[in-house]
């Protein structure tokens, strides 16, 4: 039987890529056009698994999505970091001279500003997703558009990558997770990073105190974030990553931090994805 | 003289709130529709203050924001948090129903959404900025259009609000900070918070090292955040904010920080702007 997953955006996305490189072709995807959709389809049964950025170099923590994790108790069992790249692409035959509009997502049109200044003949159209509009042109034979899309979607749809990387800020590496509504049965000697939240209450050294155990027990940080607890003053929720050789010290300091912090909570054991 | 504050946004903004708090009504404004826009203004001298928010409770960390302070050696002198509350308004003597159009910034149209979804009649028309609406709407007469914009623009443009608070999520706290290009004279007795960058390599336990100083030191840690430091693999940017009672104790901590922590760097020290 076929794995369903579900992804942010459309066939030939960056999401659609995350799923290929953890699942291969035989899956078949559920696209989704928000995050919120993306979840309500784990826990009505519709999918199994979903891909979700969670993190940026730009713009950081996508909070919104960590509280959707949280908040409907979604279980990370994978990740994976791409480096996030712009590609202009069209129907074959034509140059960047032909194009008269190009089509995509907002966010996407704003991160690649500083590339249309410089060919003020395009128009810029604001539209739903990025990969969609490239999978648009295909279908309907689109002569003078372009969409603004990740490579594979010119390998789906058989288009031409007309510029490379068209995106102002060339660095942006997100980091995508794979979540399912149960607990995985990972095999321990896969799992080498755990993601953690808990509470504390804003008094002297509390997180000091945690950190030291997670010392002890040789877990390495990778991330740490805070944030206030919605409508209860000085305390704080904390979201850290760690990174480890030995699960049994992992067991060790989760067993420590369960009595230590408050409302303690495991989003996930699984292997690191940077290489 | 006045000082010149700049603000992100338009006069009647929450930026611009923020500046009447902090310095009353004898200021003049400098209106910037982009953060980048404001941080020139103060680097080529064209205002010597600016307010800039900088976290909210809905996305959490401005990122580009830090990015700007950081990268242009800007000081944080003082801080703010408000509660952002989206307010409907319109020409007096209009009702809800006489309204046919919103105009305002995709946005705030977004997170107003649930509220129009139950008012299908009127149209949404993004638009550059909140209260510069609220401003249009009064400067040209227009009936039957309304603006999504904090109360202080009501009143500024001699408008009604026909609607309160229309947000979806209700607790939109957000922290704005006042920043400048030169290090400031605050009296001593007036600082009880500070805000630190440091980088560390990814070595079990440096952090806790940190926070235990710290905590020794008698500092209250209000937020911390990790960032990875681009293309330095293993190594990571923290952003961390202290309270603190005792000044001495304070500069104790900092010279422990400065030579322990790599790229230490004083973002800003000011009064706690959390009542």
């Amino acid at each position: 039987m076929k794995k369903v997953i579900a992804i942010q955006g459309a066939e030939g996305s960056n999401h659609h890529k995350v799923a290929h490189d953890f699942y291969g072709t035989s899956i078949e995807l559920k696209e989704c056009m928000s995050f919120d959709v993306l979840v309500d389809s784990l826990l009505d049964g519709s999918a199994t698994l979903a891909v979700m950025a969670l993190e940026n170099t730009i713009a950081g923590s996508i909070i919104p999505n960590y509280a959707l994790i949280d908040n409907n108790n979604l279980h990370i069992i994978g990740e994976e970091y791409l480096n996030i790249n712009h590609h202009l692409m069209c129907l074959k035959g034509q140059e960047l001279k032909d194009i008269k509009e190009v089509w995509s997502h907002p966010m996407a049109l704003l991160q690649c500003k500083e590339f249309f200044k410089k060919h003020p003949h395009i128009k810029l159209i604001e539209d739903v997703d990025t990969a969609e509009v490239a999978k648009r042109i295909a279908n309907k034979n689109l002569k003078g558009i372009a969409a603004i899309a990740p490579k594979i979607a010119a390998e789906i749809f058989d288009l031409v990558v007309i510029e490379d990387e068209i995106q102002t800020i060339k660095d942006n590496s997100t980091r995508f997770v794979i979540v399912q509504t149960t607990a995985p049965n990972n095999g321990i000697d896969q799992i080498n990073k755990a993601s953690l939240k808990f509470q504390l209450n804003h008094k002297r050294g509390s997180l000091a105190a945690i950190l030291n155990v997670l010392s002890d027990c040789k877990m390495s940080l990778t991330k740490i974030q805070s944030l206030p607890v919605i409508e209860t003053p000085w305390k704080y929720s904390f979201f850290v990553d760690v990174t480890f050789d030995d699960y049994k010290e992992y067991k060790k300091a989760e067993a420590i931090l369960k009595i230590m912090a408050e409302e303690f909570k495991i989003l996930g054991t699984y292997k690191n994805g940077r290489k």
